[in-house]
């Protein structure tokens, strides 16, 4: 385990040489934050050329050492220390921002260097502690974390969370004789650097304008490009004061990481449910993730603090050295799971409230755009919880985790197609979130029965059928009950179970509405906006009428509350009624 | 100004007993969290019948003292507390959680003494602070935050962001003389108090089960209802511990707060712009502040270390006083907005970065939850901002605001409008977003155009159109440009500029469409899901195309990106053809 790596002495003034160019590259290539990139060059000249280990030419190598560029807007200076690795022609850096180079405004995964993207700040720390989580499990690497002042300024709220319990804490705790550190305010090459052991270094940036004649600590300079008159000045100052062009080849990596693979991974027995036993899906995700993590051993699980509500305390029970508790700091633990996901070396799942995911969408975002293999799962979602009242409802998860790029929403609504959307999700690129209930409903789905996404199932169905209606989760349920009530007076409907909320069986539903006269009605725990029903909308050749959550709820028994927010079955059967009327 | 006030002594033992009493209730309740009301008994009892001046026959009194249960899953605590102070009656204790009882299992505004919703840990503190500086403001009040150990752990992040610059250190700069402390773990009726001065104190609350015989410091109570054939016995013991049945009547308030009034607000001078000026509303914005500050010295701007991009600083530069910079935490700034928003107290405006918003979605949705006016603009919408790259690119915002009850989510397209829109926001109850973006736009409305909540304009239109087009922002530009380059090889299309995404103008919109062949595109610089293209599928009687971002987007220019992502002239244009094609 690399951890404490004094600086072979007499380095110093290459480093500084090393740290100027990175300041001449970083202010040619005109970006927007020249003052960020240059108060930090020393630092990254410091961690490249002598600190990490890494093979420059295979930036993504299992075994290099972890960069995170905790304040993504001084990415021209990332870009600098990998041209100066030679990973970079110096040429290139001059396309920063540019729509056909993936030198992006702040990092992205386009490039091979970056594994999780940042340009929103305070995210750092975290993700660099999922990432030394995963390594430490492997007993290789060393991770380090870059933040500006803001980042250990007014965002130190995640940083402090991230250095408490699912953080930093969490990694002194799981791996004996990891001292993690935060180092200081300034790094001067060739000394200290030795002081300061263990696994993760977070460093705060210099004053703004670090070693810009003229610039340093003036105000007002903070993310401004350098005028055109004053950057060869500028530049002609930072290059006189160069002294050597000694080139520093970074340290080789320890190739102590074995080749892992976490595709294909396949539930080691069959559900065991009976069609007719009530179960909670939030319950059977908590089976079905326990038994997936007997499947493979680079399964990983981590909760906010509500592990025996979401039910993931199953999966500590059987799996205790792969579970990690985030406590109710939901952002800390998508930063975290981010990291523990990065570069393939874990399978990642997360669980919390649905509605407290909400309070984490800022991170979620960065995860698409971090191209992350994340899968999350909310409990306790719609009215339905009940007593507990609006603020534990979730009622915006599906309009949140639908405006995600590529995310796969799964809405299980019984115990056998929970634990398939566990194991799909496990075996499926980008995020995925499964949306589990708190109330007990029967399990519909006979044991063996198969599951795909964006392929709905069509539950209940006859030639006679007038109406299509589309439930999910305890609104399935109620559809299926109004359907047989419905049957007893002589009219037929349609009942379509979607699984998959996105991507949309649109063939099954459009099918399903020509069949039915092009009568569809939704039925949603959720609020309009964003829900099933949008979902739906988009489709053509339908007539839709959409049941959905209007307007804060409140306490009260869950069937109370599906019937005053018109989800329940006697809404259903109004409205399928009311469809004739019109 | 109320701030030290210490404890009149020999009272202790009527403190302890009213302690005792608050437990006894919240154990009849049979509330989910006995514990957490427990544990934090005297500490109540302290606050309610020995430090804070209000009316109990007048909850909502402008000039009574604040308390904001952030710890809100001990509302049985707060609940008992007003019935000891006779506001509640003791029978109304029964119907906790109840359908028909505003007894919630997590306080709301349903109740005339609950300001702010809570049940989300953390908030307490920020909201506090923003309740303290509407306050500060009428140099009255004293407000308190309660919360349990959670709020002070874990949840640290946010508090710690909340001592800081935009919250308790706000007050003492604002506010010299003013010493905000926070207060420890234990409260011991009768001593201490007096030492601890200042407008806030956020307790830590006893260990679980606090003084419950059997419970008290035994593991896994936490969260669990007493089982009947306990509570009995233990409400038994607690009441042989009361003493004096003495009944403590709570100190009247100081009624130094002038009634204000924040309604009818209107700008002093009508709009400066010139139709075909080029002005970015995101500017637009700042100038309709700053206005709007002349006109009520009750409004108050707060900002996320943006107001050079937000162009918030214009109300800064005008108004200082009235300014609070919140930096880099939108979290905390949204807590701090709900409290200086409460009881009518001042109309507030927070400003950042569309994208960063998301970081706050949870908090946005108490907002809604706490019945709140709060208006927030999120500039730097969509990929049109260009080179910064996706980490800033809001392109989730619609959704996420539209699935806020009772939300209306504004979305100018030019400056004219932008000013109406702050002027209506200042006006309109709940929860008003202004989606700014950052490109300079012509100036299309005269200054003297008037624009209503949920009334869309047809910008261009003539009796031969045969598609309608609804944009919004750059995108209404674009499709403006489109209908001239249409026209010239012969085909007419109308164009529609929605004002407001939430409510929709239904009514223009279909008879628009009915008016063009039932066929309607839109193009927004949105995302998909959620977005203006969902919105408007709901109607009936069209055939929508929707024209919107897909995938995660990258740097470049902005007029580049509209072209790359289908949402400039030339995708309009190409979908317009295509809809006489298919």
């Amino acid at each position: 385990l690399a951890g404490s790596r004094p600086l072979q002495h007499g380095r110093g003034s290459a480093l500084r040489d090393v740290a100027n160019r990175l300041r001449v590259r970083a202010l040619r290539a005109r970006g927007n934050h020249p003052t960020s990139c240059c108060s930090a060059a020393e630092i990254a000249a410091v961690l490249f050329f002598q600190a990490m280990r890494y093979w420059a030419r295979q930036p993504a190598h299992p075994s290099n050492d972890c960069f995170v560029l905790s304040k993504g807007h001084a990415a021209p200076l990332l870009y600098a220390a990998w041209a100066e690795a030679s990973f970079l022609k110096e040429p290139e850096l001059l396309n920063l921002r540019k729509i056909n180079s993936d030198l992006e405004g702040h990092p992205t995964p386009r490039l091979p260097f970056v594994d999780v993207a940042t340009g929103l700040l305070g995210q750092g720390l975290g993700v660099a502690c999922g990432m030394a989580y995963s390594r430490q499990v492997l007993r290789q690497g060393q991770v380090s974390a870059l933040g500006g002042r803001p980042s250990l300024g007014q965002m130190a709220g995640e940083n402090w969370v991230a250095m408490g319990g699912a953080g930093v804490g969490k990694l002194g705790e799981a791996w004996p004789g990891c001292d993690p550190t935060l180092s200081g305010q300034w790094v001067d090459p060739g000394s200290h650097w030795g002081e300061n052991p263990g696994v993760l270094a977070h460093f705060c940036s210099l004053p703004g304008g670090g070693s810009l004649p003229g610039v340093e600590d003036a105000e007002n300079w903070h993310g401004k490009p350098m005028p055109k008159d004053k950057v060869e000045s500028i530049i002609g100052a930072i290059q006189s004061q160069i002294q050597t062009h000694e080139v520093l080849v970074p340290q080789p990596p320890i190739e102590d990481v074995p080749q892992i693979s976490i595709a294909g991974i396949c539930m080691p027995s069959p559900s065991e449910y009976t069609t007719g036993d009530k179960v909670a899906t939030r319950k059977a995700y908590g089976v079905a993730l326990a038994k997936l993590g007997a499947a493979s051993e680079h399964v990983v699980a981590l909760d906010g603090d509500t592990k025996n509500s979401t039910f993931s305390e199953l999966f500590k029970q059987a799996h205790p050295e792969r579970y990690i508790e985030c406590y109710i700091a939901e952002q800390n633990m998508v930063s975290v799971i981010l990291g523990c996901a990065a570069r393939d070396q874990a399978v990642v799942f997360a669980s919390t409230f649905a509605a407290f995911f909400t309070r984490a969408f800022v991170h979620i975002r960065m995860g698409a755009i971090s191209q992350s293999n994340l899968n999350l799962c909310g409990s306790h979602c719609g009215v339905s919880i009940g007593e507990d009242g609006p603020s534990q409802m979730a009622l915006e998860d599906i309009a949140m985790f639908r405006a995600i790029p590529g995310c796969t929403v799964f809405y299980p609504s019984d115990a056998v197609s929970t634990e398939r959307a566990v194991c799909l999700a496990a075996n499926t690129k980008g995020i995925c979130f499964i949306r589990t209930s708190r109330p007990e409903t029967p399990v519909i789905y006979p044991p063996e029965e198969t599951f795909e996404i964006g392929q709905a199932k069509v539950v209940h169905k006859s030639d006679a059928d007038r109406v299509t209606v589309i439930g999910a989760g305890v609104t399935l349920h109620e559809a299926l009950a109004a359907a047989h009530e419905l049957a007893k007076q002589g009219t037929h409907i349609r009942v379509i179970d979607p699984f998959t909320i996105k991507p949309l069986d649109a063939a099954t539903i459009v099918n399903s509405a020509q069949a039915t006269g092009g009568r569809i009605i939704t039925v949603e725990d959720h609020y309009t906006e964003g829900g099933i029903g949008e979902a739906v909308a988009g489709e053509p050749g339908m007539v839709l009428q959409s049941l959905a959550v209007c307007g804060v709820p409140q306490s009260g028994k869950p069937a109370e509350l599906l019937d005053l927010f018109g989800i329940s079955t006697k809404s259903i059967i109004a409205a399928v009624k009311n469809t004739f009327a019109s």
